[in-house]
């Protein structure tokens, strides 16, 4: 992994923007790495939403620098027995609780090195029960960032044992003419994001999506649609999603996260 | 233009902050420009208010460093046939859709030089058809940041053919007696920021601002409210503003963004 | 005090996000100071809520390196006779208007240097009469955080004057056996945080924590209570804090800001 200078740390947390606990991490972080640069990925993952976090997460990583530290938390086990774990890849040092949240990672890179972040010496001195993502994550990201070998903050784990949830499923039962997923989540315009990745759909052929009791001609963007109307086209992520245009297809459609999709080809 | 160093890349845009949207423009932007300094202006532009987020930028930008580079994205017609711009001015850099966000840009600076953004090998080699935000602009922003010359991001536009929207009004009908307007936006304290501009209004007299069914002295400030009563003032915008001491006007007055508003003097 | 290279200037106010308030001070900042490192603390402050602000100040700056600079704005009267100052301990400084936002830093530190702020050649030429956190906290702030002395800011003025307002109580009537306090805000989790102090709990003695009809044992951490069951436990300010496990105790308990909680030994 190449090392970056000055060092960047991207931060993805539940914690919202509302209360100082991002500040705080901050604080620490640039009380001990001085001239990292820290980015802020999001910090409005659904509260204690594992799956919401590891999927932004695997959809976003690759359009950061190589030798990003990425500090992760959502964490709904904080103050119990749940390891803090750091990996290293090909590209990138990973911090995260050990409950799911590094599931694609963990699943579609070559871990190099991984670790149970234990070295007090690398935490802050008084931790709560509560906030690891200060305490615990922060000062070892920022340790990382400043030289300290990945080694040097825990005993080595096996990355096999570490927990793994489900990714969000995009399946075919007929040799790819249909193709089955779910609505992941709602974007911040009501966009409806779907687990049905592009790559996986035959272009050659003219495909349909189905949601609820709808049904849309899979478009190229937006414009394809008249003022108001529903679409689906392939979004930002790679993955099919279902929009109003310049609407909000989460308060019009009355489809929600979870709900099956299917595209079709015709 | 001054060249900034570091680089400052200012970011508007309608995205929000739940999603990981700008998160992964500031990917993208570090990845070529890792000096850059990236500001966030806002991203709570009103979803895909292109007027909005023209007035926030033509009042905003003269707080930042000359030299600056504004990326702009509200963009209704992403994917479309819609250009994307980069313009310099004496003072600043501004990319963003050609589709009125840089209206009043265009309208009351002198533009030196003027582009389409079209120059794959400044951009992301794939492009979405739907987040030009960091798959167009944000790599062209961070070329620029790394010294490479507007021109060669595209061919040469004249300015004069980009589209500019009509920016908040703000006239008189006989001779500055009285100003008329309306609300452009409620801010987070709920107050209503209006279009009336209170460097038009003649000094030596007295002011009354009517709105709905209210009239209110011009007061100079907060303070001339006693608490929880309504009072118009310059605001920071340099326009005029209605607000409820202590409270919130939104939700009070009755008021709201595109009721007109006139200012008459006594 | 020790000067930070480079210079952090760290940001709390109640502007929130959406609107371009805290962009624009961020500029103010950067076209003084470019190499100012600025991080924010939270904008979330309640608005005009003077108290809310000054514990979260007390409870975070501990996490930031000495030397910061904080800037503090939580203003209901800017633009009236309210004073802005400027104080120094050892370990920062701090831009507040006098209002009693530093009331836990005039009360827990040394003061070793107060200022009104006052000179002009510090503050923005044009000032609104709104909005003081752009137009003279900031340019302050860069100012000092480019090297000019603390003194040349403006008059020099007695700490023991600034305003100070009551810090959310912990008080026992029967020697320790109970411990009184309040419910001081709700965070993003919905997580209920009181002003019960656990350094001030006896720990040899076992703890209940009473709020309306509610009584909770004090736990150490969420994982000791069952999935949607409510638990008291000392939260990352270190103050007691009720919550229900993976679940939202502000929508579920019945409980609000300002009401009366207890901790009570068995």
């Amino acid at each position: 992994m190449p090392a970056l200078n000055p060092p960047v740390i991207v931060l993805m947390t539940d914690f919202g923007l509302r209360d100082s606990y991002v500040g705080q991490m901050k604080g620490v972080i640039l009380s001990i790495a001085p001239d990292a640069r820290i980015i802020d990925l999001t910090h409005e993952i659904s509260p204690q939403n594992i799956a919401h976090g590891a999927f932004i997460l695997e959809k976003s990583s690759g359009y950061f620098p190589a030798g990003s530290i990425f500090v992760s938390v959502v964490d709904p086990g904080v103050g119990t027995s749940r390891n803090a774990i750091a990996i290293q890849t090909e590209s990138a040092i990973w911090l995260a609780p050990d409950n799911g949240l590094l599931s694609s990672i963990l699943q579609t890179r070559r871990v190099t090195v991984a670790v149970s972040i234990t070295e007090s010496k690398y935490l802050l001195p008084v931790r709560s029960s509560t906030f690891h993502g200060r305490d615990v994550f922060s000062p070892a990201a920022a340790h990382l960032a400043s030289g300290v070998p990945i080694q040097n903050l825990g005993k080595s784990i096996d990355p096999a044992t570490c927990i793994k949830i489900p990714m969000p499923e995009c399946h075919t039962l007929d040799n790819g003419k249909t193709w089955e997923g779910s609505i992941i989540y709602t974007d911040h315009f009501g966009n409806l994001v779907t687990s049905l990745d592009t790559q996986l759909l035959d272009r050659s052929k003219k495909w349909h999506v189905h949601a609820g009791n709808h049904r849309h001609p899979l478009a190229r963007t937006y414009g394809d649609a008249a003022d108001q109307q529903p679409l689906a086209y392939t979004g930002s992520f790679g993955t099919i999603e279902i929009a109003i245009r310049n609407g909000n297809a989460r308060e019009t459609l009355g489809l929600k996260d979870g709900d099956p999709v299917k595209a079709e080809s015709t």
